[in-house]
């Protein structure tokens, strides 16, 4: 498959006499893909059961006539005002109980049956009549799923939804829910399953347990949600159905959502993320804030390379300033370039630019497009030319196995936040920081989802933080031919977030019990014995397995048996390369240091370094030119 | 006209029997005026509709018989606690949608019709009463409009009165409305006006072009709110009105309500402001922790000349430590009387010390007197009677126009209130760091308002961060002799808050355009070529015009064509001082560089020094004290 | 009465065949007590009015049999659910007026009467069945009144209850609350006590003595909660009675609570503290991050003793890492034992661990116990063996009175909580500073309720901050025969709130009058002439007496005459050290100066050191280990 660009493009927003010229530059550009509609309900149906498709047919016409391919959205993170008419209780709420107001987009509960409903219709309306439409190639669902925290809501139809979901999980039995819970624990015992309400303003913290089984249950409605739209889209059209995903957001399974869908996409705006969203202190932020982070979007490539089971597209990505960080300055010259190939060295089959043109009006006007609002040439569109010119001749999407798998669970991520014992902790940025540390061992990784049981050709695979880890998985991991890394917090609950018994990891072949815990002060990190620093978090552990890490003081921090080693801390990134270097060196697999900021990633035919820094950089015998790709032949 | 001094009273607070030593006590420190009644509704209607103005009678006869004159406040800032049994809808609701209950003061919302409605009757006893007694010299309406976020509330009435303000705006047009505003961005577009909601609580930003007009309908609540009491005042009345402004408060157009006004007046705690709202940094705040910033009050007391077409009052004068701040030191000594020189220095009729005795009751215990609670002289009665010894001979108000005007606009501190760009950025902030640059260069400033079109007398005239700028003011710019500096931002919105085309600034026979724009971390200011940094925010600008400003790395920061110049970043003080100085000095007026906190204020007659500082300075023949004042004839 | 130890089980929480096994090993580690029973409602009365308390006879029984004595909690702080259905309105409100829900623990109102009524119930019940049984030894109110701020409420019981409370206060004269609350100020007179609404979500602040009286109301509510069950228990058992306060809850009077009870116990979590209210800076938390403050524990000590008035217990000993602070560490080893010595050192006639074994469910998963959930032995179990070996020989409960008596008044901390003046002003925080250097000078110190009037004993008396001074207390400490501190603050406020004339201190035979006051930001600290600091707050004040302690800069900031002093400043350690050092001294006490870290406690029969450091310390012949406890024969 070809490597291809592509950009989000609003026929509404402009003149109609304006669409022929506009893609007749996309296609000069040299994109290859036009993705419209997804806003476009109040244009699609003014009226309710009232529809206007004659504008986005002749649209269609334009824009595929032109020799672009488009990608058809459902519009349905923007329902119109009439809808709040029909449906006045579709708001959700936020977690200190106030409706979130008609006034921007996204303001539906995944819950609301009413509005479910008037979703099938409107989709119904477009897979009817677009499903074989020769120009429309690929069909989006709705928008950023969960983006502005959307995905939890605290409405009375996400209740009325929890308590039948848990009803069904429990079978009708509370008693079960009960001991389940341990709601004993201080009289929280219920009598029956119309007592539940969500976990939100209570006087202190709801039962773990409680709230765990809420993200669930928030998780399962948003993939119903767009399943619904599938079922309705796969009766009218063959063209393969994606969704584009938000950076960082986790507050659903991703995974699951994507099982219904044929190829994953998400959003990358490397410098809104790293303002708001990546985590890196000031010092980091500050040094990367007109790159990005240089691992940030490699890891959500790698991430939904495997929620789209190797299909996978950035369906936005970021041209220019974004509006809506806390700081926004422009990428530095060449980064919307870099940016782009390293997509494609991560498995891309196409990257799309958000927007083609600047918006002079309403929220995103100062977000940059590819064109100024004035429709002259902003710095995105010359560099995508460039990235299209080099593409001509370099070659088809190249998949390849990594050496190295980590396996992300979203369930982990919202167990971490129900419960995650110091300020400072989170699953998503204990395994941002093991990614984070391969890659500065030169490695390709591949992200794993937790259901994943065969882990043949992997010759390492990482498990860290993941609290539940059902048997089977031990299992398969335990036989695999991988050498595994748990920890730290990995199986450290059961299914319903109680401390299980033995107490973890209760690992295969592996004598380590996590005797207890403790979560450190950001300055107090512990110094380990020959390098780097216990930070955020440790345990204190028990066992006859082999130690293989100390601290200074000379407690265990890792041990080892067989095929399986237990990281018992959160490390630094020096600990983290201690730790996994010579472990994956023993593995048969080559290490590379690399300065921070430096990336390489192999993909089955090219091998590709990146250079995030204003620096130029010597590795061996490769020169990398600052601010610079540099594509090999592997 | 003679400067003149006072004090604001509460005769309701005090014993009748202490009335008259207070009054004679007034007299002997040299006290022109006496504010008094602007809280005192529960005394006056002490039942709805049963008014009881014997006691107020006996206050002014026995105030005005010492031979002092009385300023009558309207009570409108304090209804009663019988009025919500009147109204219970009456209260503003917050942002967060909560109703600002009963228990302190300004429990209104400006929109409300009921309460509108007993305002115009208290206000028509209280002027039919007083409105010709000879000791009343002038009239206060209400008490500081907006104080407490009290100008914009989310109240039924508001929504209300926002939608008819919107259909008179758009003639009943709502297709009108939603072209003006991009509703069609995100399917925001209105089927009529009364679905318009305000623009709280939506899921993430409300359209820019919903939150504005929302601000500009409620600074027009305020304008008419106050113009229901003028009106009324005014037919029974020939004494000057006015209203006392809150420093920093800029949630509706001040100079829209001083319009209907005779005089403007405001309310000075430098202290207090420092702490809370000048938005100093941290060492800053330290260093002026008990003399205010230098230039905060002089911003204002310009500001409030302008909103009174020349005749302002300082209506409330700190006299010691404030209740109200995170932190409320003591002033230096020296500090009250430095404070009232400077407003006089820069064309005060008079200054009133708030307040005439600590209360030993209530919110504002805390707050200092002229006198202590037991009626003891206070260190600030002692530097007001050296005052007014002063005053005896030092000549009458001596208006004088400045070489400089800066045009101030309240719209445009909505604008970038709605629309911000970057965490650090408000339009207050940028055009008072101009006018410290101007002072800071010993220069004396006009603030102008938007509406002025006759630049007659101004060398330069500065109008930074006009958001919108009517095409006649530019051409009125153009066509002046001032020398205009524009930028940053100036001109780039259109009325409705749109980007418009051409793109900004489109300023006549200045060939500069503003490609695009950031904004930048605090930690990331970028040296300008010839000193001083750009901090906060910048433009990438094109254009034939002449450079005269770059930024380190070369690029264009200012150009410069024919008497127009646009400078396309926000500065630090050396930046500002640099681009300002050459100019300022080509314009043919002098300029002297002043140290941080020393500053120089020229009248018609006079030129005062104000020393700031603990230190003394020597200024070429000018030796300026510490904490001193220094006024020479001119 | 010997020292003895235990811990709180839950028996509803296990398997009742665990109940033996763990029965024999709490006898085997030396414990003497259990307490259970105060969470178990929904098992005690599944359903309202079918009570179940087989289970409770059985558990006691098991625990009673292997020789421990029972404390008997009353479960009124976790209703069970059905409560809710019979009494919807019962929750507390939120400051923001948002009810507070089921789902954890304490959601209730103290003022609602329906719960009370529930509550009186099911006390009767428990009352009736286990008031005489041989094995139930003691009994517990409720549990951790105040914790979570639970006390304050503002629902429509609260202010039916606030309105009532009122009413009485003020005989039904509308206008004598008017008055005392100066309600002229601002128009906010009421003509009915039915208009007065709770002080919250006002538009500013609201009036301080509207405040303070709420805040009394609250407390005097929480005083007849537990006066309710108090009264019923009483009928029913001549067990001694107990409430377990929580630390630094100070939003009721905890002396008047506790003057219906015989025992006064507190849970006791050091490490959590430090993290979470001590308010010691970063540099000092990282410092005790493992320990605990040095002196935070031996003030709830010492206060505790007073509010038990003499008798007191911990009655939950942290044992390990807890799971409710930003951060959560290990103690370091010897610390379970230390803190208890403590305590012992303090007069604790028990201490006991919270809590058995670690839960495996709900919200303490990561709460540590004396077991891990495994049963296995956590550390804390084998440093609370220790000390019970230690124990046997150890002598019993020594009761002395400490020569120094510091007052601590909970009214006070309610009115600087209302009024602080200063962002980082807090009674608390005042009186504890001063307990702190009073303790690093070697000192043992009674804390005193406010309405003690016999200091016999006492050499030196201190009441700083102490806002309303009755005039019978003055006079009381004045015809003393101790040295009495005062200030700052100290009578700085009449019983309503005001500021009193003659203006404070107005204390006997003491010329000083605080003439006014100022806050200081923490960056601008002054230097005294001696040595140390002024920090947060000062006064000048004026006066005939004696200036003992100048400002570098000249000003008198202490003032004796006779046996009164007063300390016009809120001082740093060394400040406090340097005023009180010679006034102890000259009272005939002799001082020790101790490194931070090192405490001193006497009692009647021993002399105690601790050290909290990781370092050694020589004082004097003494050598303390580090981490360590030394045990004199005084």
């Amino acid at each position: 498959m070809k490597r291809t660009l592509g950009t989000c493009y609003y026929p509404e927003h402009w003149p109609e006499d304006q669409w022929g010229e506009d893609a007749r530059r996309m296609v000069e550009a040299g994109l290859t893909w036009v993705r419209i509609g997804e806003f476009a309900w109040s244009r699609l149906e003014p009226v309710r059961g009232a529809y206007d498709f004659a504008w986005l047919d002749r649209a269609i016409a334009v824009l595929g006539g032109a020799g672009l391919r488009v990608v058809l959205g459902t519009p349905t993170a923007t329902p119109p005002r009439w809808m709040l008419d029909r449906h006045p209780d579709m708001l959700a709420l936020d977690e200190q109980g106030r409706a979130r107001k008609f006034g921007s987009r996204r303001h539906y509960c995944f819950s609301h049956e009413g509005y479910r409903a008037e979703c099938a219709l409107i989709v119904e309306q477009l897979a009817e009549r677009y499903g074989k439409n020769p120009h429309v190639a690929a069909w989006q669902t709705d928008n950023e799923y969960g983006c502005h925290d959307t995905a939890l809501s605290y409405s009375d139809a996400a209740r009325i939804g929890f308590q039948v979901w848990l009803r069904d999980r429990f079978s009708g039995d509370i008693a079960a829910l009960n001991t389940a819970w341990g709601n004993v624990f201080w009289s929280m015992e219920y009598d029956d399953f119309a007592q539940i309400d969500l976990p939100n303003l209570t006087v202190t913290e709801a039962n773990p347990a409680h709230c765990l089984a809420f993200r669930r249950y928030t998780s399962d409605a948003v993939v119903s949600f767009n399943r619904l739209q599938v079922d309705i889209l796969r009766a009218h059209t063959d063209r393969p159905l994606t969704h584009n995903y938000m950076g960082r957001i986790t507050d659903f399974d991703h995974f699951a959502v994507g099982d219904d869908l044929d190829i994953a996409s998400w959003d990358s705006y490397p410098l809104g993320f790293l303002e708001d969203r990546v985590g890196a202190d000031a010092a980091r932020q500050r040094i990367y804030a007109q790159t990005g982070d240089p691992d940030f979007q490699a890891f959500h490539h790698d991430l939904y390379r495997a929620v789209g089971r190797g299909r996978w597209w950035v369906m936005e990505q970021q041209p220019g300033p974004v509006n809506w960080a806390p700081y926004n300055p422009e990428p530095l010259p060449g980064m919307v370039r870099l940016w782009t190939w390293e997509a494609f060295a991560h498995g891309a089959e196409a990257v799309c630019y958000f927007r083609w043109r600047q918006a002079p009006m309403a929220q995103e006007q100062l977000h940059a497009g590819m064109l100024r609002p004035d429709s002259k040439d902003a710095p995105a569109i010359i560099e995508a030319r460039e990235v299209a010119r080099e593409l001509a001749d370099a070659g088809d999407v190249a998949p390849a196995q990594a050496p190295v798998g980590l396996i992300f669970d979203y369930d982990a991520d919202a167990a971490w936040q129900v419960q995650p014992h110091g300020a400072t902790l989170s699953y998503f940025g204990l395994v941002f920081e093991q990614y984070r540390a391969l890659r500065s061992l030169g490695l390709s990784v591949d992200i794993l989802p937790p259901t994943v049981r065969d882990f043949t050709g992997y010759a390492v695979v990482l498990a860290p933080g993941m609290m539940h880890m059902p048997q089977d998985l031990k299992n398969a991991l335990a036989q695999s031919e991988a050498h595994v890394v748990l920890g730290p917090r990995s199986g450290a609950r059961d299914a319903h977030m109680n401390i299980p018994l033995p107490l973890p990891p209760d690992y295969p072949d592996l004598d380590v019990t996590v005797a207890r815990i403790e979560s450190l002060r950001p300055d107090m990190p512990r110094d380990l014995a020959d390098g780097g620093r216990i930070i955020n978090y440790r345990e204190i552990i028990e066992g006859t397995a082999d130690v293989v890490l100390r601290c200074a003081k000379g407690s265990a921090i890792a041990m080892h048996a067989g095929t399986g080693t237990y990281v018992a801390a959160w490390l630094d990134l020096e600990g983290w390369q201690n730790i996994l270097r010579p472990l994956i060196q023993n593995a048969g697999i080559e290490t590379i240091d690399l300065p921070d900021g430096v990336r390489i990633r192999d993909t089955g035919a090219e091998r590709f370094w990146f250079n995030f820094t204003q620096e130029p950089h010597q590795i061996g015998a490769h020169h990398l030119a600052p601010i610079s790709v540099l594509r090999q032949p592997r």
